[in-house]
């Protein structure tokens, strides 16, 4: 029995009470759609998990594969991510089958032995999370396993969305007239055509995307010649850090990264191979010559490398597309976005600093709540422009990163009198980057604009909402401010008191207290329709500087 | 892809990899099994929860009615159950969904004002868990998801254990001769006769166990004559501190324990009713006279129940029985025993200590280990002669501690110049009591003597391992040293090193390491079979009093 506001019901009170009947899904794709999404990765799968919590959006996600991911390439998961797993309701499963990145080290020849420069020694080593940047660890985890958290959220939903399997784009046609269903999509599905008319198609089907293709974008981008090897492995070591991230630069060898991987015993390899001198210079390269340059690399530690899990050969390249909706840049003025890209389909960059899954998650974590506010009238439709907007210029944030970061890790260890390894100064430089926490958002009709920072200064405006243990006053439980957030798409206002007494009525916060539950131009009474909940628009919390023993609570 | 020591396999690792056909459960009851567990509450799916994880173990779990619980009555989760929870794998799930108990507060009349004597204020406020008793929080969780946690365990496991239903115990017969499989037992199941042979029978079927009345043994009690009634309701209320545990006594309308139940609004109210002057005198209570009385102890508060999700009322009373298995005190030097009973089959006593789930819980986590020592070899069978020699005496301290509490909780509030309510000292005083960790084995084969009490000041001899945050040396990952115990059966040697170099050739833990893996009396050496690996029978766990920084991993 578990028991909520409006009754009890039974069991796990993550499976939601199922919607009414047309609201549910069923195996039929429907001719009309509000949303439909193309491709069924990390991007998809979050932005098809936030739609399926609400039941008067029509959703669908369609994928051209026969079934779900079981074993996936991606494995890093930001800080950044993690809290937004947290609003999703599955942070603690990601948390315990993860593997925790807590330190990493750095290792390089040793100066000390000059004679034998083959030799490498830990030159450095740091936390991998500096303090107080997010309440969350950086873990690895396959992405395999992501996708499986995200579809038992849709699959618990009052939806009970489930993906479409084996359904190929063929076409797609955007009427920009006054059509209520202004897309229409064409599958592929099981040797028949399936027609689909939707309001918003959004395109996350990968760096070969069809819906790019569709809405005329193309992925541009640059070339490093250079190749990497990467493996999944079961070995046994003498190399000491072996369950760290590490960074190890041999004098003449090369360079590998290391990231240990969940379940206590794999690891991954990332082996630097190659300069190549042309594009798809690196085919052919075997799995010995990863493990004999990895050999080399880790000399005076022996490897002996057990069991093969998957290995797979690359060259760097970066790739962006310069907008990622369907309205050209001259038309924002007078036309209303309705196809989007999100993840892979707009930007592709190296591995090795672990943000592909993270940035595509985080692409229709922004898109899904303004799909949402706008198809349930809470927002107009101009919202959809500061998706590609916001987007867009932090893809271009993050290949400028990984390029800077993907030269670092090239460089050969150098010479100085600095013990400090420089990649290690890097990382460090980066480490705000890398947990996904320096996303700002210039100011626009949702972002206010730095006049107002003084107001909240240990929240930069712009960024995500940074959160802090608290204990919650009513039950004396110790949280963080960050659990308040869920993917039910409202607002939030957090009114951090004064040192007074909040009860005295000339303090601030008995002030806005007063304003938002009285005042005619209180956001709180416009916004939230007659007869709905107070909180269900926007809910405000309090957060004061006092113990919770000394509020007293009666008089509040 | 979640990646183990022996190779990779896909989805959730909670799930093993399912044992040999004929090891797997099947829905026909076999005729011959190692252990059957007759009843399905608590204390055996506990029991079963640890015996699924031996696929060489032969276990069923018969319960008389038609399904799983839906809806359970007990719903106090003690930090040591939590603990326990916590070598299952779903303490996370149950610290999720759970109301968190973190204070409790007391109120009476207030002395300063004595006019109105009926008007009650709070008097004090304690934190429901004293810092440092356990890692874990005190939660209160309904018993039905407890059972949920335990069934997933199990069908989870490599043997995919499931509970039979409707099967009733009509005969339990013991060969005391040396049959190997001394136990036969009679159900009626769907109208037809199965009867069963057994190694061991473990009666876990509750206040009126068959069981227990098979081998001949009663509950034996007292009486106090004092009725309460208990409703999970739904209310509004000015009352300041219904979100937190509360226990008010009035001066002349009773006394209230307020329990806040999960899920953020309903509450759980033991009302104190009147004394009786004869068993059953309850009979009839209503619950308008429950809500009633609740109203006058809450005075000047106000109380509007809007729903009423279950109520009952109950007279207190306390039983046990003398023995917790079928061997006669006399003749434990030449028998064995075969039959067990466990929970609420030996023991019975009032709610509100809040102890009932998590005394049987414990009783079969005991038992639990022992047997599957005993039927894998690692044991002699006369080990299971300390379950009930353990056992009994815990039941007896706690109906010990809940005839006192009874009392206690039922004493009018008395005048005193103390400002601190006499219920509130008890409260505090039976703190590590009501959290489950009060628990002390006497000296046995099993528990030493406290002659080597020295050894280890910070771990009493005889009680549960008390956990400590530790930062493991491989990886750098913060964790509980709690989190080592799995419900795998495997023997644990922690060894607190000294504050000198441990790679030091005569440092404690230098010499100790040495022993046990070298010298002939080790016991990792002597309890492994050859062939295992070395952590398998006993695994063995440094603590060092230096940071992880400070070690030197090659070294040692």
């Amino acid at each position: 029995m578990e028991i909520h506001l409006n009754g009890f019901h039974d069991g796990n009170p993550e499976i939601y009470p199922p919607a009414g009947e047309d609201k549910l899904y069923s195996p039929e794709m429907p001719d009309e759609l509000d949303v439909l999404i193309v491709g069924s990765g990390p991007a998809g799968l979050n932005l098809a998990a936030q739609l399926s919590q609400f039941p008067e959006i029509k959703t669908r996600i369609a994928e051209r594969k026969d079934g779900p991911m079981l074993r996936g390439q991606a494995d890093g998961v930001s800080c950044r991510s993690m809290e937004m797993f947290n609003a999703f309701g599955f942070v603690e499963k990601a948390a315990k089958e993860g593997h925790w990145v807590n330190e990493t080290c750095f290792w390089q020849p040793d100066p000390e032995n000059p004679e034998n420069p083959e030799q490498i020694v830990r030159a450095g080593r740091v936390q991998d999370v500096e303090d107080d940047l997010s309440e969350m660890p950086h873990i690895i985890l396959n992405q395999a396993r992501v996708h499986d958290f995200y579809l038992e959220v849709m699959r618990n939903s009052p939806t009970r969305l489930d993906v479409d399997y084996q359904y190929q784009l063929q076409i797609l046609e955007i009427d920009t007239g006054e059509s209520a269903y202004p897309v229409t999509a064409t599958f592929a599905h099981q040797g028949q055509t399936k027609t689909v008319r939707a309001k918003y198609v959004v395109g996350c089907d990968g760096a070969r995307s069809a819906v790019r293709t569709a809405i005329g974008r193309e992925l541009k981008g640059d070339y490093a010649y250079q190749s990497w090897g990467v493996m999944d492995i079961l070995m046994t070591t003498d190399f000491p850090d072996i369950r760290h991230k590490n960074i190890i630069k041999s004098a003449a060898a090369g360079n590998i990264l290391i990231i240990p991987r969940e379940g206590g015993h794999l690891v991954r390899l990332y082996v630097e191979l190659d300069k190549l001198s042309e594009r798809g210079g690196s085919k052919g390269v075997s799995l010995e010559h990863i493990i004999d340059t990895a050999s080399r690399i880790f000399s005076p530690y022996q490897i002996d490398v057990k069991e093969v899990a998957w290995w797979s050969v690359y060259e760097i390249g970066h790739s962006l597309t310069d907008k990622f909706d369907d309205v050209p840049a001259t038309d924002i003025n007078h036309r209303l976005p309705h196809v989007f890209i999100a993840g892979d389909a707009c930007h592709t960059h190296s591995a090795k600093a672990g943000q592909g899954m993270n940035v595509s998650m985080g692409d229709s974590f922004n898109l899904g709540w303004k799909l949402i506010s706008v198809l349930t009238g809470r927002c107009p439709p101009e919202l959809l422009h500061s998706y590609s907007a916001e987007r867009q210029a932090v893809a271009q944030d993050l290949i400028d990163f990984d390029h800077e970061w993907s030269r670092a890790m090239s460089k050969p260890p150098e010479d100085s009198d600095d013990t400090t390894p420089l990649i290690q100064k890097h990382f460090v430089a980066g480490g705000e980057f890398t947990a996904g926490l320096r996303v700002t958002y210039p100011p626009s009709s949702i972002t206010s604009s730095s006049d107002w920072q003084h107001l909240a200064t240990g929240q930069p405006v712009g960024n995500r909402f940074h959160s802090a243990p608290v204990i919650r006053l009513s039950d004396a439980r110790p949280m963080q401010l960050g659990d308040t957030i869920k993917i039910d798409t409202r607002w939030h206002i957090y009114a951090f008191a004064g040192s007074g007494d909040p009860a005295a009525t000339d303090s601030g916060i008995y002030k806005l207290c007063t304003f938002l539950a009285n005042d005619k131009n209180s956001p709180v009474l416009k916004h939230t329709p007659e007869g709905a909940d107070i909180d269900s628009v926007i809910s405000v919390y309090g957060i004061f500087q006092q113990s919770h023993q000394a509020l007293d609570f009666e008089a509040m």
